[in-house]
């Protein structure tokens, strides 16, 4: 058996959503077991963060100093290897600097750091060290942004000759046009978020996805934002013209004021052979498309995608793989009744229906034998 | 902190992707842990799969009877709870009737058995002991499936005057053509699979969703089945006419040899006052239609939503829930690079994305606040 | 130049939406001109109905047999060739069986007839007198109906071995429910619809596509109805289990509960080596899916095409056809405007558009060529 | 019966696209009559255009002076009242200016000329003259264009924060890349064509689309094009940054280089209060977002839409405007019968599906009635 990951968690605690999404990843494919960290700033409430996920008390800290100086006494094959930094925008910088000198791995939420002065220097130690610096880019995980990559890579498309890339987003719509909300949303804050909000947030997303897919860089950028009021401080709109190093042309958009929309990342690449565009909302699906060809639509875990791909898909093509939500919610279900706590109607299926799917399979079977006639199910 | 349930596994080796899906669903919520059981028929392979997903030796077992014998003397504390059964159909009653017999708490995959008097006789144990039994209708786990049912409970749509509901799938098509493969695969071989292939395997899923969305029961049914060649003595194709115990009449379909399907299970139900419909290979989305009015389409995570909607998503809106998965895969090539491993070209976005990302973020500011001029990114 | 074809028109008259549609659609390829006929049972209703399409009342006939007598008067190179029938169900047979005894061409509205029988005598009596009687099934004339097809009789799905064909449509559920609504309906009423409701109006079209795409036969049938109310005589829902003349099995769904529903015709055929799909509402995509290849969406205009499909679409690919009625839309309200007559705001684009279009350009191309700066249009 | 209005075309010759097009939509309300005109450069082709169409050729002339000079003589009420204009853009301007001097109304094919210039001097003539002029801006015509429109001016989406207006097509692409095409393709030709060609031919439209629907004027543009060759002097893809009257801000991305897009026009405005999208390739559906609400889609036809909306659809909700066009196919293969020429197999349906049709309605009814039994269907 490979030997599990041991891994610490910077934030990420109880009430935090992102904290969830990183902890069941790193589970997912069994590599990682959460040993410890510093899950709230508050002591009490990191403690309270690790009872509820199963973690002994004796690996969280006070704070990072605190933990580095005990980890670094634990013997290497129970050290914390690897940290993974989920605080707020700014302190990545500070943080992710203590644990590389100290030479963990980081995987850091992104944006890395306030300013590429901070982000050029975290790179600086990670290579004098050595280390592995995931910066979690989420969306770059899905089965067909691999395969999207790979066919540009391959030259499917041919020379690339339009970019085209957006992450839109409603969210900050109720917040903005209110004086009071507007002013106390730590989002609009440059001393905790730097300076963007939009294109930090999402407009990274976007370029991030137009650099990968179509393996070449953004040379330049003109951009036009929109703060909405004056007494915002903060980007929550931008609109971006891009030339790539190719001399490929294209647009960036990103907005947080786009009402109604909820996380369309969108990529468009168009070349002289063809055209792949890929979002986020449905992720399963890469259309490619040629001139006066029948539009394709490749989805995962088929054996005509390449094997990144097929490797980044667990289950037969045709589930999405939210399927392990599904089944994660059953499970949670038969867990609440398991032990005597409330649950909803139907909140897990239960032997009531496994017992009527067998009368349903054998009334079935049997109204075709019999000439294809009525036959009634038990009450 | 809730103290977890251990549970033991019958089935879902190390090579089986059922048992991937359940031991992720299971660590999902932070409500189980499994401890041990019996993996594989064999248990060279069932030590295997217990190190590959970390689990000690001492409580692999070579076959259920040694396993209830054994943990039966373990103090109620560490005794496994649950167990979860993931054999073949023909095997699954005779391996829940023991562990229900000694009181295990049990989650079965469907079919629960291989006839209707196996699965009475399973639901008397489980009645008489008092103890909890689910079976993994694992799509009735999906948030807008649970936002249909509680709709149509409270009246949404009226009375319900017709139902529809298809499970088509393709993927027998290459075997059934070829009379050795049709020959060799257990799927469709009597012994192992029961009376029915294709009802048995995915019409009882639509059976299931329609009486759980309806909250109706199908009174009667007629059926026309299809085994396309002779010597293939089981269903692959199954079209039935259903008629519900409130008199609203309906068809039920599902196919194995629907060419090119991969797992298109859709549920309509019309009402005098509206119409919902909800398919799972696109499964955020809820469709609710009535006479002149726009259609509405709910997503999950929306507070319009009802609360055990809401309680089965793990996100904000916009997200689908394969998020974890892409999270998932880029911990999982993170950890690849701390092991020192081959990994794919991108196979996860490292330090130097990020520093793009704050170069980029910078210049986008920079060329707003300059007058909306170029600016280049570094190489 | 091809001389017109002489078409008078049986019914049709001013307030009926099927007669808009058979002029226009009469006028579109220049084969035909309207020269009479009885569009109205009243006479002055016929007169008027005339008047509004520019038809003189020379040719406007009290009935069917008074327009016979006439016309068969007049000289050959005049005379009407062809009759559009566009009379209630009940009234076809006595109408066609006049002018097909009397060697005029029929175009008659679906269903044919409200008996098999009277449908055969017609048929008799067309074949003895060698003459062309189309019966409007309107959804064959889609470019991509005839592409599947084609594609289907050049093997390109391989054998046929599951139909699936549905019309769903929810219209009748607002009338239904209320009993004096449904007594007054004559969609209701077997004096004037026959025998059937729901499957003569649109199982028909169902029943129609499925032979027609598959060139196979419907061999046999059984089939569930339902009329929701003991009052109601006729049928407003359908399931019918079919089995082709090959021996494929499959069903056909019509329904006019289905609340919500519209014109939702959908027709899938699965073959061993492929599968075609497609439905009304969306009528410019068939989608063409094989085993483990990406799928295939085909739109008209495109020289993929089989020359049948292209030669029924007028415009290049990626205008729905449609845009002939957004077009039209556009000259009825220049049309208004040249009368001195009230129109809306927006009806028709005018040269104040065309002067801003213009503007914006030269600005654009000035824009651009003065190194991307901000350049105001006029106000 | 209202007069119809007497129309003269001005190019439309027998082999454009945009003849046809125009020529059914003039004639799809009744409102027009072509009476006349310069179908063709060349006085045969002229001839022979209007033949095929049905004209007779006293009313067509040899060009645009010798029409006027004859048509001016010509008492009122049979007078051309009039023009449309198909020419290629260069010659828009002459051709108009003498029109309008002459007191005819025009309805011209959009850019209206290749200057801003000449664009403002039509302007004022047609002022002068008190004259209607269309410029066909097609899409303005879709009957959900209007019904976007008049929700924004209600209100119902707020003040508008944010707009995004695109025109993509690819049909370029196979010739830009070739040296030879590129340099013979009078769309690339700036005598021809003026100073632009993907902003004057498509761009127009999406600046169009974005000033109708939001009521609001763009104030300024920066551009960024591309013509990808140093040696093709116009542009062939083109990002536009705007800002609009009211301070919002967007882009408008057109192109006809983005490869594999067939006419993919779309419009998103974002408010305050909610967002509407349309998109020209699926024209009949209007999307309609708010935060924390179900999404809407309106569609044609339902009475919930505005009067300008409804008066634009002609048919019931659920049939795709392109009906007619279907049964224009219909019409067209049954004249073929009629006029005894070749037609395709299929090319419409005849009595014997009519014949059919009837069979199949009789043998379903009948088999529910005897309790749901199969019937064969006559061979």
């Amino acid at each position: 058996m490979k030997k599990k990951i041991r891994l610490g968690f910077i934030g990420g605690g109880h009430n935090s959503l992102i904290g969830i999404l990183h902890k069941i990843s790193a589970y997912m494919h069994d590599r990682y077991e959460i040993v410890g960290g510093v899950f709230n700033s508050k002591y009490e409430d990191s403690l309270e963060s690790a009872r509820e996920i199963g973690i002994t008390k004796d690996r969280i800290y006070k704070d990072v100093d605190d933990m580095i100086a005990v980890e670094n006494e634990i013997p290497t094959e129970s050290r914390i290897e690897a940290v993974c930094i989920l605080t707020p925008n700014n302190s990545h910088f500070e943080i992710a600097k203590k644990f590389l000198e100290n030479k963990y791995h980081i995987i850091c939420e992104k944006p890395l750091t306030i300013s590429l002065g901070e982000a050029k220097y975290l790179l600086s130690i990670k290579e004098k060290n050595n280390l592995v610096f995931a910066v979690t880019h989420t969306y770059t995980g899905y089965p067909m942004v691999r395969q999207m990559t790979k066919m540009i890579s391959e030259g499917l498309i041919g020379n690339i000759q339009r970019v085209d890339s957006q992450y839109l987003q409603g969210w900050i719509n109720p917040i903005i046009h209110e004086k009071k909300k507007r002013k106390s949303s730590w989002r609009l804050d440059p001393k905790i978020s730097g300076i963007s909000s939009c294109v930090a947030d999402i407009g990274t997303h976007a370029f991030n996805m137009l650099e990968l897919v179509t393996g070449l860089k953004v040379h330049k950028v003109l951009s036009d934002i929109n703060s909405l009021y004056n007494d915002n401080p903060l980007d929550i709109d931008a609109n971006i013209l891009v030339r790539m190093n190719n001399g490929a042309k294209g647009v960036i958009r990103s907005s947080q004021i786009a009402t109604g929309e909820e996380n369309n990342l969108r990529v468009s690449i168009y070349g002289d052979k063809g055209y792949l565009k890929w979002q986020q909302e449905n992720p399963n699906k890469l259309y490619f498309l040629k001139e006066n060809e029948p539009i394709k639509v490749l989805k995962p875990g088929h054996e005509y995608n390449y094997p990144i791909t097929l490797n980044s898909s667990k289950l037969p093509p045709g589930h999405p793989e939210g399927i392990f939500d599904a089944m994660g919610n059953i499970y949670l279900g038969a867990a609440k009744a398991i032990r005597g706590e409330n649950f909803y109607d139907h909140e897990f299926p239960t032997i009531y229906e496994g017992v009527r799917g067998m009368d349903f399979i054998e009334k079935v079977i049997e109204s075709h034998n019999r000439g294809n006639v009525w036959l009634e199910l038990e009450k």
